[in-house]
């Protein structure tokens, strides 16, 4: 996964326990696509500044996945989901029972990750 | 929902982020059932500072699903597989294709919900 993306999904999930003023720079960088030298002129803050915090907030962020797991769980579930829906797209006269299989036991490994 | 289950679930998603003193008295008071008492007597501390802690915990996880839902977002992806689950069973040779397009619709509200 390239950083940008992970960096999104990662706020995504955590992104309400940084605080205020992390948040908004951290928003500006990741999610605007701002670089560190447009961030510190709009904040009225170093260079250096705006660096260190979005390292700490990547680390705070980090940190938190390391103990809830949820960027991977989310992404393992996604991947479940999409299985069925092409199950479902696959499904014709002839394969229903399988399919139907298939999405049963898709089903209950979702219900184990949870 | 019960207030020993709701606990349970609190301390399921967010337990990691306690320390591990915290753990250590939480998970005897809510999954081992103890009383305050007995985990005051076996760790050497007051009655009250079980009370207190076990108070802060509580608040300090709340605090979490305040922000991060997560509880609330597996209680409802649970139900939802439920209802995929429910599907299936019912499913017979007259109504598959409304059961393939129930299960398309639920597939989709968890996407949405992730």
């Amino acid at each position: 996964m390239n950083e940008i993306l992970e960096q999104t999904l990662l706020y995504d999930f955590y992104g309400e326990l940084l605080t205020e003023h992390q948040k908004e720079i951290y928003e500006q960088f990741v999610l605007d696509d701002l670089s560190l030298g447009e961030i510190a002129e709009a904040e009225g803050i170093s260079r250096q500044g705006v660096h260190d915090l979005i390292k700490r907030c990547n680390k705070t962020l980090e940190g938190y996945e390391e103990k809830l797991h949820l960027v991977e769980k989310f992404l393992s579930i996604r991947e479940k989901i999409g299985q069925i829906d092409r199950l479902l797209e696959s499904c014709d006269a002839v394969n229903t029972q399988q399919v139907l299989n298939g999405i049963r036991e898709i089903s209950a490994e979702i219900i184990e990750e949870l």
